[in-house]
């Protein structure tokens, strides 16, 4: 049974969560061992959140959650791809298909390339942000 | 001038490296902000080898360089998207074209997905992993 080198990473490995259908890449959080069993047993996304300090299974506020449609593992096995279908169109905090939504040109300066789709307070109707 | 929260990361985040055109995810490296600064510079995917511990222009040996397409970063300001033109055909030091070529299946088993385009040994040329 494969393993990621978690060792490596201390504890956590970064896992790059990526729209199935479209490609796009949609955020990155980290992954322990209990969030990677987790995700393989459930079928949906399971992080490990560094601010609260426990598992996170994503969007179990929100409703937003990842259906996992594979999960890839790198040649190193230090970082892990969850392919996945995003429930509640938007898999951004900001309300927005992605978190990465700010382009950096090359003298430093910031463009938005996305629009919220849906307000952030209706996403979590005052539960504090998972 | 944007700048990512390097300190966040104890001075390196993870930098995604996504192939411009097709939208497949190439790889995952890290950043420190000499590595970002000079990426934002040259046009080309710099990253800061944690093995070697120095700037790494990827490809430098290989000649598999990554030509910048667009710098993105996440909500968090933590996490770096760099959308890529991938010269040589391959990223991965394997000869794939991606460095996430294998599938973890629920029960825990490993199947290959992409095959060996190019011989590493032809990649490299005697020289070391880059």
């Amino acid at each position: 049974m494969f393993q990621p080198d978690f060792a490596k990473g201390g504890g956590l490995l970064p896992a790059i969560a990526q729209d199935a259908a479209t490609g796009e890449v949609l955020m990155l959080a980290y992954v322990n061992e209990e969030a990677w069993r987790e995700t393989l047993r459930s079928g949906f996304a399971t992080y490990y959140s560094r601010s609260r300090g426990k598992l996170w299974k994503k969007g179990e506020s929100s409703g937003n959650l990842q259906r996992i449609v594979e999960v890839l593992v790198d040649c190193d096995g230090d970082t892990i791809l969850y392919k996945v279908e995003q429930l509640g169109q938007v898999a951004c905090h900001t309300g927005r298909i992605s978190c990465f939504y700010r382009r950096v040109n090359p003298d430093g300066s910031i463009v938005e390339t996305q629009n919220v789709l849906i307000d952030p307070a209706q996403i979590y109707q005052g539960k504090k942000h998972e």
